[in-house]
């Protein structure tokens, strides 16, 4: 089983492409070959000695030295083009989160990567990704049921990002937060219809400008439309000091869980649970994104091409343990 | 993506036997055909109507009948000679949980299905099964960490028939209990080196005969070597209508937790956590082979032969939902 390493190169040196350049130094069969970046090349200072920065534009002249391009951009702008475009000439993984457009993606991502012999991942990382997969194999093994997903303790990018495009606001950040009683009300097998606003509590933290006024500050971020208007939410005004030095973390997670019914006259509860509780949201999605490397790895040396998810990827394909090793130790 | 029915048959009809009838009916892309026993078939009452039980003996003349035999014997005796000789003529899937055992099950009956063009599933159910197919998700995404399985509170089979087998015994069960402290300690990422006292407990409920002596039965139970020596167990005497009023059910479940590390200095925890709450574990044990069939008969249509575990499967081959959906819906 032992073969030379995977070369991995990471297009995107943001909060993800740090946590892919970590995750690789964890794997003994993998080795980093280089970064793509939008940027000055010269500006970019990795943590891997003898790893070369290059710019995106140059990418494609370095296909013979890539394995798996791991792209590390934004799913809003940055994904929709680079992840087709990529994929002409690399074998390319993805984090593309916006699950309406998912379709459209993978269609975009499937052609490009056909016709030009690649394969292509999409759309990994917890959620979607492991939350899916989760989600899949519950949902099929118990079909008379409901599923929940709760997200949190954990930073929304997105609704701290609102938050600090109010006026007044000088620094912003919004931890999403799970309700205990709705998540204690789904394992007690009562199958609740659950709202918004009873599933998820909207905290935020907030540094006022001086002078600001912090009542108006309050009502238009608990007033937003679509981001807060639905949830309970609390903001909590604090110091500069206070914010650097308590939310500069990007904590997340969350619990899939599935209630579901067997038996003579469908009355045995079977619950289902899987929870993640992460230090750093962006570290891990990394770490997923890596591991499906090795996938990846070795479908494209079965010759396979195309686009894939999480769903398609069978287990074993992510382990560096041979199959022989992996019933011996881990069935 | 609408096909015939999944023809599926069991052997053996037990607990697991009875439950795989019963979840056959939570989908409607399956239908059972057939139940086959070492029993008189007359002797056996089906919950479902206008399916045959047949002697076990005649099982390979019913071959064309059936596209998935679901093996429902015990792992001890049945299994090891029921799966390979079954693999002749069936598809077929077992749930063999004798973990130091699994490699050579897996060669007999990798050898049986591939000479007679055949494939089978072993080792399904929830250990082994989920809980194995969680464990290699989360250590090939957190490389660096520790894993940690935790069973119960559920009944086990084995200590439960060694109380019965005590002088004095009328009745007993016994229940594994994990300790909470010991997974709160794995949880907080402390990656603590657990005993197998630490990690669990053990629950026994007796009816004792007329005129026994309880105190010799305790004696005997908690010293008893390998099932209790190594644990703290408790021993509750209880009358038989008690017994049969509260302790008539056979509960399990557990936890598999992965507490790892990533980032610059590898410090920041990263915690995945799996469990099962099941009112009836055979009732889920079922419920997961029946699911597996669906997978079994996509892949038996690709023309797939020989042994694979839970590791081999690609998740969407589980699901009624096509790819299309899954990706519009689930992911």
């Amino acid at each position: 089983m032992k073969t030379k390493k995977v070369r991995i190169a990471i297009a995107g040196y943001g909060n993800l492409g740090k946590g892919v350049e970590l995750a690789v130094r964890q794997n003994e069969d993998m080795e980093l070959v280089g970064v793509f970046t939008r940027r000055d090349p010269a500006s970019v200072k990795l943590m891997t000695e003898g790893v070369r920065v290059y710019n995106i534009s140059d990418a494609k002249n370095m296909a013979d030295q890539v394995d798996v391009l791991i792209i590390c951009g934004g799913s809003a702008t940055d994904l929709p083009k680079q992840t087709p475009e990529l994929a002409k000439y690399f074998n390319v993984i993805d984090s593309f989160d916006t699950h309406a457009r998912i379709p459209e993606h993978f269609a975009n991502v499937d052609k490009a990567a056909k016709e030009n012999g690649h394969i292509a991942f999409i759309s990994l990382g917890w959620d979607p990704g492991l939350f899916s997969l989760n989600r899949l194999y519950a949902e099929s093994i118990l079909p008379n049921g409901k599923s929940y997903t709760f997200w949190g303790k954990g930073v929304s990018q997105g609704h701290s990002d609102a938050i600090r495009r109010v006026k007044g606001v000088k620094r912003g950040i919004q931890y999403t937060c799970p309700v205990e009683a709705a998540m204690d009300a789904v394992r007690s097998g009562s199958q609740p219809e659950l709202t918004t606003r009873e599933k998820h509590t909207r905290e935020c933290f907030v540094v006022a400008e001086e002078g600001a006024d912090k009542a108006a500050i309050e009502a238009e971020i608990k007033g937003m439309k679509n981001y807060f208007d639905q949830y309970d939410t609390t903001v909590n005004f604090i110091t500069e000091e206070e914010f650097d030095r308590v939310h500069n973390k990007m904590p997340h997670g969350g619990f899939v869980m599935r209630s579901g019914l067997t038996g003579d006259g469908e009355k045995t509860h079977q619950m289902i649970e899987y929870s993640l509780k992460l230090e750093s949201n962006p570290e891990f999605t990394a770490s997923v994104l890596v591991c499906y490397a090795r996938a990846m790895s070795r479908l494209a040396a079965e010759g396979q091409t195309g686009c894939r998810t999480a769903f398609d990827i069978a287990p074993a394909y992510l382990s560096p343990l041979s199959g022989e090793e992996l019933r011996a130790q881990m069935l």
